[in-house]
């Protein structure tokens, strides 16, 4: 069985590299590690990257990563995936090594087609991640919307292993869930919908403070608040959405539950209300996970 | 030494009362509980009333109360604050019927002429106040702006014998105090001004996410906010401040520090910055703070 | 009894004052607050100042301020000075806003005509004292060599109320002493000598990291290292000495010995070894404790 | 599954006999056993041994011997290396007496020609090792440069099961092992190089008063500091390298990371900056680990 460290990057498309560096670096809160061509490196951990921006002609998400629990356990996962018909390629050594990582591979979801990534042992740099004025801690989650949620969500949890933290509706159309291994109440959430996209990407920050300072920084930059801040039903944490550059829908989380690794809570069904969605009572902007497509890499090119 | 159980109640001058009571019962959360004639008593405890607004020219704020710590101790403040040159006038036992209150006595202070009551033996409700919506659990605090700050820190703290929490700037600019025996942070403060009027009035939210549900519930009514949410530095406290029917600036705090009533901190003497109001980095509408007058009652009726 | 909360500040005169600050600020490590005409201030914790540069002719120690323990001490302390015939003079109203301190006193010591200050309320700053490189924690202690020993030690001993925390030699001939209600092993220590001078001044160091990073700071940017890293046996604090721009000396010091307030233990009577100077067997450089006039400030000026 | 006790002794060959049995008695700490011909034996434990140093042409590293975690585990190691081609040889009786070991193997790595050397049931001394004036608890680690680096990393962690602590670089250029069954970060390092040579050797300083100590020590003594005092940041050792008096780089190490036997944290991949090699700062003399031959012993002889 897969067991996973954690959510451990992203890969954006944005349409202007710099303008996105600049408010990753600078509105978001994370440090600007490197730049190779037109890809940029960014962190909010000691790891060498917790994103990675391309420029692209659309905004969207390229590749999400996470990383396995121990370097030992890779070969294993290899073969698990390869005999579930996933066809997973491991990156030769040079690839890795321009990735700052150990031993990584990469496949496709057989419904949408995104590419996923585990890998272990990423570098780890050798001074500590130092926030900025808001404390952000780790990216946290990434949620999608698809009219494909029912292949997805079993694709999840029997094939990479993930546990089911809540799910919602009388017909399921959410589901939170965690990476095995893993203690936050999602790094991955699936929301039913009429469009495959990215509804938007988290971050969690450390106090409510952060929050409140957060609000702040958005209004004296003039970046558009999309919701909130308001509390999250599912997993308790209090949430602050706005937007990217492109109009990705970012998320600063606070106090998401945890669990614990024996006897975790069961999985709940929960109401479809607004209230689940915001116990405080707010309501989102037209403009709340509207941006955002989920871009099919050729994987093929991974090894050339 | 005068002792003090709590900031009791303020009599509020209010020039729609049908509409101030709505606003203070479904926006501030407060029960009502009698109308008699232009007067209308409210609460948030178990005490018959913490609000009096009485129907009247202009808005502004005409009494406020504190309840004694013990009641046997009512007829030796009475003698101190004679002694002191206060002139305190006891009401008589049907005016005291008429508030609900035990023994119960007036003055005013002599810079500004704002009538003050300490009384003991509130009466006690037959039923426990459920808070609506957002759970306001007392009224926590009155706020002055005042061109006789030197005077009345020095009536409040040597003759009411309140203690300092806080002072604030180089030359003391603003005063936080608390009425002997009670522990929080403040009950009064002053600030120096030009004009002498009501700042504002507070009550305490119980948790972070009353301040938040609050956001909403102002927005959904088209109340004004007119500064937070934030966090105070002096107190610690999470602040949303907005406007009642009249413009008076009324607070939701949350989470202010508690005192001991042994070794309590020192009092300190903070740096005037933006930084000191609101850690968070907001800063207060042009209507923060505009809006009540100190209005002088005439005493001489009180015994009529 | 005269109770401290801690040594404050000191004002040193320096030759070169934009050196100096630049030195303070980027070599020892403190923030730098403002600069008032021929007057620096920086600091090494939440108050306003816990360093005051002056641009003067030579280099040396003008004066020495403590904060009391409590700000309704004040009178009492002013009392029991005038009553020791210490003739202590209270700064005005305007002078202490000037400070951004509350109620100060000052006087000499009569024998070798230093300034000392006594002060509650110093501003707290709005802004967390955010230390640079190596982590500074406060201004922990001053020291003089002097041939008035004996007269100094009884009048700090027994008019100014510190504690004895251990003495040197058959005759003594050093004494570590901290001011009643302070934790630290010294906040102000006596070395008998042929002059009066300022023998040294010392910064807490938090971390045995941070003495090992200075040491590369002050090489990196040439600062004369004066003595160290070394152990002092008294204290039991890990010591970095280094020359300022005037060659006045200064300490990091790390991990120094804190007495309890009830039962300390009782002040030992230690041998005069090079060991008791320093365990690890090092021996200071001639520069180490040469420069410092203890200058003789006019105190009819300070009421003009 | 080979298990350790400890990295137990290695053989050095020095140009001047005399002169470094008096140096590593005098100042690396350790205890003069007896010198039997040309070899002379010390010890910083219990052990009859610790450090052979052997009369030589030049100076250099002839073998590294580690204790094996139990004795009647020696005839399943000595078939294990056999099965896997690495050709051991054991000692005879009477060579295992004049080493006061019980029984031992020996046998070459396939890549450098090192000689190794697993053995049991050293002697104990009747009397405990009592250290000199810096306290040293034990012989710590060995570490190459060597340009066969992957194969060596992969001949130790595989055919000599030891486990990785950390590796270091994108293309890993340092890697920190541990033998299986002992706790500390490493007592076997690699770095990749040009040439094959013994970078340093290291003893265990018990505190840091033992570093400050030996900084004394050797200056007093006139030994050159190579590198340090400072801070390695993969085991977060307090470090001090010095010259013995052929120029082989001895390093006193204080404060190293232990792994517990279950649960071990995952190996890190640490990026390559002069901050991991040193937190504090500081950088290396040019004769750091430039000294010390590989030198390749005659293994016929062994059992003439």
């Amino acid at each position: 069985m897969i067991r996973y460290k954690k959510l451990g990057y992203v890969v954006l498309s944005v349409t202007d590299l710099n303008k996105s560096v600049d408010f990753y670096e600078n509105i978001v809160g994370m440090e600007f590690v490197e730049r190779v061509l037109d890809a940029a490196y960014l962190r909010c951990s000691g790891d060498h990257h917790n994103l990675i921006l391309e420029q692209g002609e659309e905004p969207g998400l390229k590749r999400v990563a996470f990383e396995l629990e121990k370097a030992d356990q890779f070969q294993a996962v290899f073969d698990h995936l390869k005999k579930q018909g996933v066809n997973p390629v491991e990156l030769s050594a040079e690839e890795c090594q321009n990735l700052a990582q150990g031993r990584t591979l990469r496949f496709k979801d057989p419904y949408l087609g995104v590419t996923y990534e585990f890998y272990v042992q990423i570098m780890q740099m050798g001074t500590p991640f130092v926030p900025k004025k808001a404390r952000i801690t780790r990216l946290l989650h990434v949620v999608y919307e698809t009219n494909k949620f029912d292949e997805l969500f079993d694709f999840f949890t029997t094939v990479l292993n993930f546990n089911i933290s809540d799910i919602q509706g009388r017909e399921t159309g959410w589901a939170w869930l965690r990476a095995a291994g893993t203690p936050f109440h999602h790094n991955f959430a699936l929301t039913k919908g009429k469009e495959n996209k990215l509804n938007h990407l988290a971050y969690q920050a450390q106090r409510v403070d952060d929050v409140g300072i957060q609000v702040n920084r958005l209004k004296d930059n003039n970046v558009p608040i999309l919701f909130g801040p308001g509390k999250h039903h599912p997993s308790g944490s209090i949430f602050l959405y706005f937007a990217d550059p492109d109009g990705l829908t970012i998320e600063y989380s606070q106090g998401m539950e945890e669990f614990p690794e024996e006897n975790p809570r069961e999985p709940r069904r929960l109401e479809p209300t607004m209230h689940t969605l915001d116990e405080w009572g707010g309501r989102p902007k037209p403009g709340w996970g509207k941006v955002g497509k989920l871009i099919k890499e050729d994987l093929e090119k991974v090894n050339q």
